[in-house]
């Protein structure tokens, strides 16, 4: 394939774009789209409903850039000369960059870098795309726009509870219902307290159980126990080797999963001090939910949420309807959004405590969810197309275009090269609900035709000139210019 | 270094904590910041004015992803294994994958796509950050928020005349007034016709004279013109190679450039037919303006914008106030946006004549500019603090936040752990204007003490206790807790 020698900057641009070249490629690499008008407009309807909720509850707006040093966002698996997969890292002189793949990271660069100014708590919020490099499938991006809030330099539970309860309300100002997700709630000390209780101490054994652990979702209740036993062979037949633990401690940690609520939670016996912290903050939240009058969460003990990421309470928002693929078929959607207490994050920075609890919110995933539910009627409000009938015209067709924009009526004038035809095949592709049409007889009387597209007849094959297509008179109507906004407004 | 394992997604964050690390890095990489709310909130402020105004015009949203196969956005210069600097690329597979530094080229991409689903012309808009990989330095940056709109599929010069009118209307709506900016139009096929009349007709001298040329607003005429000839050396001591042209050329060249408006355009001999395709063209915006009744722009022969990349109308916004740098210092700020018609960027896909012209606008540019005006009196409206004096009063305080927050009032319960002078350095730092404080006295005849920080003292080191602090009493008021909403609306 030849070269083409092109700068970034357009004015460096020396396209030779008449040399015969291999085209390149319309498709997108894998885990990248387009995304559509209908889909944008329901998307920042979120978002304003999203930053009401910010305001209302005291936080503060942030935004960090998409690169950081690879370092500040945590060091990865070599993959000999370039970080791990999982993230976009590229070299820039003798440092790495990568791009983010989440908000909470650079959160946690931003506060070290900016402790001193920051008030505490410091409460943030963001709004952004963060990057993932993985292998790309069916259903998986490798771009989200993600919504973050967080507590940063409190350890008052709460922020924790704040959070759960804000979750709740960005999710029915979105247009979910009470019934449609609950909140649920867990605490990262519970499951490190439990096997320290139990005596599972080596970093393996340890790691692997919570791994384990945080499956229960994918695999079961059945899955979890061979993953902390033996081991599991998946579906593709794939083996995971197991945590090798004991009968005995598999049944603990079963029993554990299994306890719905605080009150079968606290019936596990469990002397060990982390364990019981658990119990008391979750607690708390429970108390600070009744304070909020706040009754749509349930403490689940078996919600993860990272291994080694959280130190404390964990929580998850979950949808309780069905979402279907595009093939119609119910899948397993997972949350829609969580997070939790990351204490020791910020002290990789500096050796400073800053305890933070924070949650994330996919916002494709929301409105992937939200669109099955039909409750966005998207209202696309399409511009009045103004027909070109003649060049000579053009002054008047200008005059009805500036006063109705002057009006911020949206309108255009057809500003192709297509004759009238063409020009009603536009409307109709662009879906404009009227078009405005003004020959001879109109302009010089001062007046305008208006058809109504959506009530007028399909637009044939047949239609050669504007009397073919005006025979259906019923959708159309003619009066004079100064009424036109009296009859658009009808 | 010891290496901290550490996956993509938190779920497989193996953080090795307690590890002994040396400290990540706290600084961000050059060319890249963070952004503040004040900012951010001025900004979306900018961005829903944009999007009134697109709606208007009849534009549809669009938003491509921020990778691309890289030889979409258009082949680069190799650098052995890796594709050019100023644009971020990674190795893919066996194919390469870039981070688009425009909106434009992904928008040639995606029409070559859905060339057949859409309504010609194509209107779209479509808001987004770039990405350049140059060198940094002081004030360049590497990712920038850009505007974009586009008309795809028309070669109809009122499609070029309207994207003038609608920047004029964009920065007319973002605060400037008219006399603050305009807009200048040219046309590159007059620089193309003129040289070719001038029969500089080899690739080299060529684009070296359009580069020359392009330089204009840098370099001012006699760096041109050093240029044109036998070269010229810059500050640093770099010498450029010029095109070499005949001194009859090079006159020829400056007259051009040196002629204002229409009038004196048309004086220039040049019989070429490209050239006179030019002047017909600008004639042709210049009546469509009196239509519109647009009067605020320029012809000027003298903006070329981009070498190869732009084939008719070019047009550039900009500001005619001084811009000063964070010093006080007048600079050179160029242009504020701008774009131009660029009939064979989609032809490169496919085989099909898709001719198009489009402009860009640079939200962070206009951003520093207009703050620079100080017309945005960005109105913090941050929380109302409802102090905790007492745990033991927290179902008060919550009844206090939920009576506020079910009005939409900005406000939140202390959420840190310090005590009552640690929370009103807290309310300062937060720039609150309230603070709401309810002790026994309070609680227990269901009053509310609310507090005005901005009349009160001065927080001081003195304060110790709430006594301590309430001696100011004007600033201070105790009332009913039935009354605090309309206290509030006060």
């Amino acid at each position: 394939m030849e070269q083409e020698v092109v700068g970034a900057t357009p004015t460096s641009c020396t396209r030779k774009m008449n040399k015969k070249l291999s085209k390149p490629s319309i498709n997108l690499p894998g885990g990248f789209i387009d995304r559509k008008e209908k889909e944008l407009v329901i998307r920042d309807y979120l978002i304003i409903q999203i930053k009401e909720v910010m305001k209302k509850y005291g936080f503060q707006f942030l935004e960090t850039p998409s690169f950081e040093y690879t370092d500040s966002l945590g060091k990865f698996l070599p993959d000999k000369e370039r970080p791990s997969e999982g993230v976009f890292s590229f070299e820039d002189g003798k440092k790495w960059l990568s791009l983010r793949y989440d908000l909470t990271a650079p959160l946690a660069r931003f506060t070290a870098k900016n402790f001193d100014n920051l008030p505490r708590p410091f409460k943030r919020y963001q709004l952004g795309t963060v990057w993932r490099n993985e292998k790309p499938g069916p259903g998986r991006f490798r771009e989200f726009l993600q919504f973050d809030a967080d507590y940063v330099a409190t350890n008052n539970i709460l922020a924790d509870s704040e959070l759960c309860i804000l979750i709740a309300e960005i999710l029915e100002k979105c247009g979910l219902e009470n019934s449609e997700f609950n909140i649920k709630i867990s605490n990262r000390k519970l499951s490190k307290g439990l096997l320290e209780e139990l005596n599972i101490k080596e970093q393996g054994k340890q790691s692997t159980s919570l791994r384990a652990i945080d499956k229960l979702d994918r695999i079961g209740i059945d899955g979890v126990k061979l993953l902390l036993g033996s081991g599991r062979k998946d579906k593709s037949g794939d083996f995971t080797e197991g945590a090798k633990l004991e009968e005995k401690q598999i049944n603990k940690i079963i029993d554990f999963l299994n306890s719905k609520g605080l009150d079968q939670l606290e019936k596990i016996e469990c002397k060990n001090k982390i364990f019981q912290d658990g119990i008391k903050e979750l607690k708390q939240m429970v108390r600070n939910f009744q304070f909020f009058k706040f009754t749509n969460f349930k403490v689940d003990p078996a919600v993860v949420r990272g291994l080694e990421y959280y130190t404390g309470p964990i929580f998850e928002a979950e949808l309780t309807f069905k979402v279907k693929n595009e093939k119609g078929i119910d899948i397993e959607f997972g949350s829609i959004g969580g997070g939790g207490r990351y204490d020791d994050l910020i002290k990789r920075f500096k050796n400073q405590d800053c305890p933070a609890t924070g949650i994330s919110l996919g916002l494709d995933r929301l409105l992937y969810a939200l669109n099955q539910k039909n409750i966005f009627k998207f209202k696309q409000k399409n511009p009045i197309l103004i027909c070109v009938l003649d060049e000579k015209y053009m002054d008047y067709y200008f005059k009805i275009l500036n006063l109705l924009r002057s009006k911020n009526i949206n309108s255009e004038i057809y500003s192709g090269s297509s004759n009238f035809k063409g020009q009603l095949k536009y409307a109709d592709k662009r879906g404009c609900k009227y078009v405005i049409i003004c020959g001879e007889n109109e302009v010089s009387k001062e007046l305008v035709t208006l058809k109504n597209l959506v009530l007028g007849i399909k637009i044939s094959d047949d239609i050669k000139s504007r009397e073919d297509w005006t025979q259906s008179k019923d959708a159309q109507k003619t009066f004079a210019l100064s009424n036109l906004l009296n009859e658009i407004k009808k």
